[in-house]
């Protein structure tokens, strides 16, 4: 009973900071007049109505790790039914599971949309889908801990369950510093990108809605177009900002901390950085016969190269019209993703490096059967359970990939749409190519293969163990 | 200089193997008059002349499980290399990259094809094509061991370095027996076969090149449809014997030795006929419509089960025209593939069944984190080292997969076609879907491609590391 009722009382926490967030759009809604606000307010008033009481039972100790994967996994599917609602109301979304789709495409940053004309929809619907990339881009959890003197004392584990890449470090001690550290670098790069495209001309409201979608790595656009009609000054801020949301924080960290060496030696980021340049280049040379000139060809590269990478999804380009090679790399950077500590989903470049280490590691045991040789990364060991949940993850990822697969090609459609629409949900990326390419969208699947790609979602951004565990939990009990 | 002269001293055995084994479709030439014995009895020469003198080496001691592998690798690249040579001789494929493709793809039991007509070869050369399969379908060393006392007595790590599956164990307490008995049983279902066939009416040159592709997993077929003009009791024979070719040679050896409950009891071996009987279900009532009644559909759909998940790659119809959730089915099959143990290619039933555990253990230290859970298959624990070898293997399989499908990519065929044509080779299976689905061949490749799926090809069939670390061996040095 006393685990039901901490459960219980951090999805009323949780339901008043979603009644909270949806301030924002009730008040972007005021300015333009689209005449949705009453629809905020009532979702506020249902937030409050059914968290109120829930706060109201005294919460229990400190959390186990298998509370926190549930805790998480049950607060992230309810701040999607509760953040579906306004678009219900105002039929921006008339149809409960579109709506739900795009919620949770929204919050966990994943970008793919079931809209065939986003242009249509209201100001403050274009808002909020926005604004829920930025709240799960770095976690609501984390935003709670950093808020809420109360549980931001010891619960490592929320942290964990929410953060991406296979070992959470508290930057500095106090897991609620941590947070606050976040989240106020969060906000840094929020800002500056912010002030970056005002510069380039845009109007703020565009501004705020591309930096949401950009910093939590979403990628829903508020143009049929996402990002193509936008000039090249801005698509390039955006490309910059982009690959900056894909790096782990710790490395800003070190950089704010004047550990600048520090910083620039950390194995993860070296890599991202090696994996974007090499791939831009490699897609600007295979895509110049189509943009003229190498530098267009860059631009659109580099662009759609970070974009994917940091699982993103803006694109200036249809770049399902690219050829074989290009489209290749880019189905491979989706699953690479972006590094861990990051807003940015995919396997994460750290686990990809660890499994390379791996591989030399037993290749060179074969070769020396004598020597003892440890998995070094940073300069530190890596720990066996660190490796052995890799290799759990990545099983387990494949798994889930190859099961949503089977159960999407029921509705027959090609492989590649097949394929990357799995692809793009659990990597939380957006559009893939084919029948989902970036000009194209979710909207002709059915009920089932939208609740399945609303798992993969949601099974991507929490990193698979939670939503399995919950689910797990959901059937017949054993002792 | 000793680890050399053992190595060359085996390439030297297995040369005149080779030039033994050619005796047959030399044999084949001679009967059918189709003029290309000089060109059999050639090669034989060219075995003799350059293995002879490599046999007078005086070898050294026991190998090491890298010497192993390297010898492995280096002596399947060699067998291929010569291999090659009559259909080149003879003009039945003129080109030698093409003609190196079909052999590697004979020896390894795929079964790709780079012929678009395989009616105008010489019977000889059908002959020489089939009877690969049934020399690589149980390993060449197994055949060398089996009949070389020499080789035979302690030489554990060839044997591994060969086999399918995590963890050989010898049936029996010396490994020249355990090679005997299972090239024993091995010549009992190819003789067992071969009677069904003739039984069914078939004339004795199909029944022996169909039941050397069959037992051996492989797949050549000596019609253009494959195996789509047989009766139906010719192609029900033909899936039976697929499906008995994928099981776990223990299996039969615990029902030879009167164990019969114990050889019902392998964990392996019922999840593979768990597996092959949903899937035929499943499939039948999918593709019901296309071919009238259900006992034609579990007819087709049983036949291809059988043929992809032994990674045989026969067909009887062409299974790139079924219904998406029917060609999903049968990727994931083809990644699954046959028993270990047996002489099918793929990850391997024991391998999977070996994740899902593991990942029923994760989730359960989640939950109960005080329990401790040990890995149990068959009744025993699973050793640490096997559970990491197997995640290690996955990670490799899948790092080769994606880095082979972006180097074909480059050739711009679609996705579906670079996907599956990886995805036929690395597991041995033959055909794939789109431009290699069963109707068609591999031949419009470039040589460049073609070497990437050769490569592919032996690295499946040897499980991957022996090849991996041949072609590292064969970079620079460094102590």
């Amino acid at each position: 009973m006393k685990k039901h009722s901490i459960i219980l009382y951090i999805v009323g926490i949780l339901l008043i900071f979603e009644s909270a967030f949806l301030i924002l759009p009730l008040i972007v809604s005021l300015i333009y007049r689209d005449g949705n606000w009453m629809w905020y307010l009532i979702t506020m008033g249902i937030c409050v109505v059914l968290g109120f009481p829930l706060t109201r039972i005294k919460p229990g100790k400190n959390l186990s790790l298998k509370e926190g994967y549930i805790i998480v996994a049950l607060c992230w599917v309810v701040l999607s039914l509760v953040g579906a609602l306004p678009f219900v109301f105002s039929r921006d979304i008339p149809l409960y599971i579109d709506a739900l789709f795009e919620t949770v495409s929204g919050f966990t940053t994943t970008g793919a949309s079931v809209l065939s004309d986003v242009e249509v929809m209201s100001r403050s619907g274009l808002f909020w889908r926005s604004f829920m990339h930025w709240i799960g881009g770095m976690g609501v959890f984390m935003f709670m801990m950093a808020v809420l003197p109360m549980l931001g004392t010891s619960d490592m584990n929320l942290m964990k369950a929410e953060s991406t890449g296979p070992s959470v470090e508290r930057i500095v001690p106090h897991v609620r510093d941590s947070a606050r550290l976040m989240y106020g670098m969060y906000f840094g790069i929020t800002i500056a990108e912010i002030i970056s495209l005002l510069i380039t001309g845009t109007d703020l409201f565009t501004s705020l809605v591309l930096t949401f979608g950009c910093v939590g790595t979403g990628g829903f656009g508020i143009l049929n177009s996402s990002c193509g009609d936008y000039t090249v000054a801005q698509q390039t801020v955006l490309s910059f900002f982009m690959a900056a949301s894909g790096i782990n924080y710790t490395f800003y960290f070190l950089m704010l901390s004047g550990k600048t060496k520090d910083a620039f030696r950390i194995e993860e980021v070296k890599y991202y950085i090696g994996i974007i340049v090499t791939s831009t280049i490699v897609i600007a040379l295979n895509i110049k016969g189509i943009y003229g000139d190498i530098f267009h060809a860059i631009h659109h590269s580099f662009f759609q190269v970070c974009s994917i990478i940091t699982t993103t999804g803006f694109s200036t380009v249809d770049f399902d019209m690219w050829p074989e090679l290009s489209r290749t790399i880019l189905i491979i950077l989706m699953m690479i993703g972006g590094c861990s500590g990051s807003t940015a989903g995919g396997i994460k470049v750290y686990r990809i490096v660890l499994l390379m280490k791996q591989f030399k590691n037993e290749l060179s045991v074969l070769k020396h059967p004598r020597e003892v040789r440890l998995l070094r990364m940073d300069g530190g060991t890596v720990k066996e359970p660190v490796m052995r949940s890799t290799n759990v993850f990545i099983s387990i990822y494949f798994v889930i990939f190859f099961i949503s697969l089977l159960l999407i090609s029921v509705e027959n459609y090609d492989f590649t749409t097949g394929f990357t629409a799995v692809a793009a949900t659990i990597n939380n990326i957006g559009p893939g190519l084919s029948m989902v390419g970036p000009t194209c969208n979710y909207g002709f699947f059915s009920d089932f293969s939208k609740i399945i790609l609303i798992f993969d979602m949601l099974a991507g951004r929490l990193e698979l163990f939670p939503m399995l565990l919950f689910f797990s939990m959901l059937g017949p009990r054993r002792k």
